[in-house]
């Protein structure tokens, strides 16, 4: 009877009783659509419309326009020979002409899935309630887990689903003619990058984007609705904004002592001020957000998720020579420990260290042509005009390096041939953040420490923040917004020549199951992938930069970041709403390698401001007595104190709030206990069975 | 059967095989004793046939001289009443004519206590051989579990005792008239307080410690027995030796480059070549140590135990309200944090600050006081004599600061109340290392950064180097070993009298069923309790300061070091089998605060090397054309690169290896998996127990 239960169908991805008004409008769609003849209302009714939902499919897997009927039919036989829990729905898309497998599983496989992978559910308030990995026999300990519907929230359901695609593998023997796909490696990601398959991903639950949006995106000094959006988008998509949010919030004050330093006389009291208090902030701040970022992680079940990395599962395209894995006993990919450590030291290293330098030379270069073409100006020697070239010369070099720095930082990372997805990110991330930071700070310290110009720095530091901003904002949510509003239009203009050209010809008119218009699946297909926010991070770790390093020298930097930020969450919210397709949720129990990342700059931070100090020769006025070796000295002595302070205080404050260590002991102490007593009525049943066996 | 098996009596402390003997001597003893008038021959006894071990004994209570007959029998009742599982034996010692309480349990017994302990134990080979909690009903899982006198080693069954002893709680209804005991904390540790019980302490095994002898003291140049000194002596102490292994090992390297340093020509280069070769030294050797004591802590068992503070037992003195543990469910005591946070800023803290505070003054007053004599000696207003006096007081006043500043740490850390004991530990020995280390560096860094003389600082170092290594070589081998002599010799002479006294009167001879003669209870109770290294490590950690700091000032620093802790490591080992009672063994994860503390000096130790570098002249004779202030700033900017470096280092190095990793992560695997199986067989005998009880 408990079977039963489970082997009810399971719910389509948005509650049913959506679904008959969808159903409807997708029926009255193409009618009225026809009616109307003026383009422009209906690609506003693109927009308001937001297009038919897909019923009954947690994953697209898409191919590409040219694809070979057979070699779909093929992959589909195949895939449902090897992962027989997986529900397939061809569907031929109306407008972009493309076959779509619609995959999802029954709940009863979603469960299995679910125990297999050992996804950390919530237990019953009565069991401790905290969270567990997912047994099926325990089903009853979790959290409404008689209900198929509620159990699984809709990111768990495209993550299970997602595991099963994977464990698609294919041998050579029974393969595709032509295809060589390396065995153990999961099949789907391999005709990805083989360009077979055009795309695999998870489809936005219309209604709940719809509701999340509403209360998160539009809101510009509402709290985030943080515990929605982890549903939505996943612990690490949850965990980058909160860290956003709590940085901006961290940011009132800097803002505040800013605008006061601002108005103080004496600009050597104020960069005192503001050194000491910059350094305070920078430490107070990086160790309260890891408290913060512990509840959330602990509200959401990642903190205590004890795994260590040889448990998680290989990345997709994880390369390696198949064996028998000694630590589960099943056959994986092993690749040897020192292979990679030899790549990463002899080949990364050298690689990224000459980049660095390179950029490091030409913008030496850059600044020596800056320098000689003011000269020039100031000699008349050139028109005024000319100023501007060098500065449009140095944006195009920054963005050419940037570019091409991505490019071989990916391509080092993939020859690292990281096993673990989680790791494989940080170690992109680091080399970004390497190179992004001289790219981004080096023209700061040359004015700073070279030139010893306070003013110019303040100047270049205003530049730098505000254009930045402007720029990225544009980025970020201006061109992707033109561009969806184009690409919609486009749409439906070409979707009514086809269906003219179909209601011409209507003998021709394709009448696949696949539901008519344009459909939420293509629009999202049309949509870039989201796959990490690590560019968001980066972008808000040089504002950190700048912020911490070299805010001394422009007091008001805390108030242009703080107004900036304000705007960022919403725009970086919209943005991920409406201008990608939905990414798979991840799980982490922290922001992993940007900590380190924050600490690693706010200690270098400590030494910038002290010798900004010493640049701005404050300490040489304030004791006129003393020798410039003396000054030198003074200002190291303070750095030491402040650093060792620095750490004293990243001690003293515990990572982890008291509460939380209390709960986490708890729930140990019950998995104890529950063990044994699980124990002793073990042995009990056996006892008892034997006994009624042999009477 | 598995029952009977459980029942059987437990092995005593020593091989049965060898009671007949031991039990021979015992009866033979005081006859052949008595024969022999010589008294030199009779100390010589005791200590080659090393008195009469006890058989059936873990733990001795041990009740002073004086103490109430009627008190020792109340107390062995209500330990009776309260910790059934114990078993006592009521012992009236003839030479020191106390009463003692042998204290034992039986092996089942010692099998609940290891369970409720939750006892980290051996798995069999064919479930992981991994360490894992002790439970019951798995008994047989575990490795030997069928034998009783081998599945524990003596020093767990104390330990287990041990644990049946503290349990001992006492209500104020029925407690000894006049005597106001703390309910809920343990009896004994009080009545020990008060002083109504003399001792608690485990009893050494001869047979284990000779051997164990054999193949540790004597053998100058052998690597030492450590699994069997942890067997004996518990993870703590062996890790320690362990640690000492490993940094004498390590003084190769700094012994050989200073060696060849010492004679460079150029005392520039050679301070040089000191510097660098300090920091990478220091940094390296600590980063490998961490690995090697991962290493030993998973073979021991202790690495992986994930215990959280929250769930360990607290301190038998931790002053607390009893009240309802939110963790465990059962009766504690609890402590708020903040009051612990309160005392440990607003009174340890500034009481810390004043005592270093005035250390450092009256050592500068002694620095002074020196300068003066030695001019007045050097001017012939005073004998030369005269000018020992300084160094003299200083001795004085050095070792008078540490008798009191010990105190008044212990106090402190008393008056903090930490919960659990390790933690206690930690924070008492960083009061110490603080103290200890301006006690013994401040002189240096005066000489080397007030008096800037290299010449001084070389002779200084040498004389503390070595008049340290003499008087604690003395205080620690020649004086215990000197004392037991006498000891034993004064208690040979006074049982002689004894003996004379009872044979001439021999109506009052006491026939209590106590053996005669001196038992090696006796001999042992009047040894000091051990209760742990830290006093070991604080010596060798202020040699190590030495070492990374200031040896570039004294190259050979590293041969001295060497040969020193050669035999340190020897005559610590004598000093713990002969000069002390048995510690109870205690389980650690590594070396804990010690990691600390010496991580912290090998950082110091960079910004001292450079320092001393400037101060030496090196660099301004290297480069002659700086200014002052670019020498310094030359420095800062040699000390960030070099800290930058060594953070690198650390990182780069894992602290532990990758195949403990992977096997963690086996055990981890086959836990989850095992724990699956467990509820699928707990589920299926549940059906069948049900199907049958309705067939």
């Amino acid at each position: 009877m408990e079977e039963k239960e489970l082997l009810q169908p399971q719910a389509t991805q948005c509650a049913p009783q959506q679904q008959p008004k969808l159903m409807d409008r997708i029926r009255s769609f193409p009618k009225d659509f026809a009616d109307t003849g003026q383009l422009m209302i209906s690609a506003k009714r693109w927009l308001t419309v937001s297009t038919e939902p897909v019923p009954d499919c947690d994953i697209v897997v898409m191919f590409p326009r040219d694809a070979d009927k057979e070699f779909v039919a093929w992959c589909r036989h195949s895939l449902l020979n090897h992962v027989p829990d997986l529900t397939l729905r061809q569907v031929e898309l109306q407008y972009s002409r493309c076959v779509a497998l619609y995959v999802t599983a029954s709940f009863r496989s979603l469960l299995k899935a679910a125990d297999t992978v050992g996804l950390r559910k919530r237990l019953r308030s009565s069991y401790g309630g905290g969270y567990q990995e997912f047994t099926l026999e325990e089903l009853d300990l979790f959290a409404n887990g008689q209900s198929a519907s509620d159990f699984f929230s809709s990111q768990e359901r495209q993550g299970l689903v997602r595991h099963l695609l994977l464990s698609w593998r294919l041998e050579a023997a029974n393969c595709w003619p032509g295809l060589s796909l390396t065995e153990q490696q999961p099949a789907l990601p391999q005709l990805q990058v083989r360009g077979l398959v055009q795309a695999v991903f998870p489809l936005h639950c219309q209604r709940d984007l719809s509701r999340l949006q509403a209360s998160w995106v539009g809101r510009l000094f509402r709290p985030q609705p943080l515990n929605a959006v982890q549903e939505y988008f996943g612990v690490k998509v949850a965990l980058y904004f909160a860290w956003l949010g709590f940085y901006t919030m961290a940011l009132l004050a800097p803002a505040l002592v800013g605008a006061v330093a601002h108005f103080l006389s004496s600009s050597d009291a104020a960069c005192g001020l503001l050194v000491c208090f910059n350094i305070l902030w920078a430490t107070v701040y990086l160790e309260m957000w890891k408290r913060h970022s512990s509840v959330l992680t602990y509200d959401w079940g990642t903190l205590d998720s004890g795994n260590t990395d040889l448990l998680d599962e290989c990345r997709p395209l994880f390369k390696g020579q198949p064996s028998i894995s000694r630590i589960t006993g099943r056959v994986t990919l092993a690749y040897p420990a020192w292979k990679r450590l030899a790549i990463r030291y002899l080949i990364s290293l050298p690689v990224i260290a000459a980049c660095l330098a390179a950029v490091v030379c030409l913008m030496l270069l850059q600044f020596a042509f800056q320098d000689w073409i003011t000269e020039m100006v100031t000699e008349k020697a050139l028109p005024s005009v000319v100023d501007f070239a060098p500065k449009v010369t140095n944006a195009l070099v920054i963005s050419m390096c940037d570019y091409f720095y991505k490019g071989i930082a990916k391509w080092l990372n993939d020859l690292e041939n990281i096993r673990v997805e989680e790791s494989y990110r940080s170690h992109l991330i680091i080399k970004l953040v390497l190179f992004q930071s001289v790219n981004s700070f080096l023209s700061l310290f040359y004015v700073a420490f070279y030139r010893q110009d306070m003013s110019m720095l303040k100047q270049q530091l205003a530049a730098l923040l505000l254009t930045r901003q402007i720029i990225d904002n544009i980025k970020e949510v201006g061109i992707p917004f033109v561009m969806s509003r184009i690409r919609n239009y486009k749409m439906s203009l070409d979707y009514e020549r086809q269906k003219k050209r179909d209601s011409a010809e209507p003998d021709t008119a394709p009448d696949t199951e696949g539901s008519p218009g344009i459909t939420q699946t293509e629009v999202e297909a049309s949509l870039e992938a989201y796959d990490d926010p690590y560019e968001d991070y980066l972008e808000m770790f040089i504002q950190y930069g700048y912020m911490c390093m070299f805010s001394c020298a422009l007091p008001l930097a805390g108030v242009f970041c703080l107004i900036n930020n304000v705007m960022e969450i919403r725009s970086d919210a919209f943005k991920l709403c409406t201008g990608f397709r939905r990414p798979f949720g991840t799980k982490v129990s922290d922001i992993g390698v940007w900590q380190m990342a924050l600490e690693g700059i706010s200690c270098v931070a400590v030494t910038v401001n002290v010798a900004l100090l010493g640049v701005s020769g404050a300490v040489s006025r304030w004791f006129p007595s003393l020798s410039p070796a003396q000054v030198v000295l003074l200002l190291v002595l303070f750095e030491h104190i402040v650093l060792v302070l620095k750490y004293i205080i990243a001690k003293a404050i515990p990572d982890v709030p008291h509460w939380i260590e209390e709960e986490i002991a708890i729930t140990e102490h019950k998995k104890r206990a529950a063990l044994k007593l699980q124990n002793r009525a073990h042995l009990r049943a056996k006892r008892e069975s034997g006994s009624c066996s042999e009477g």
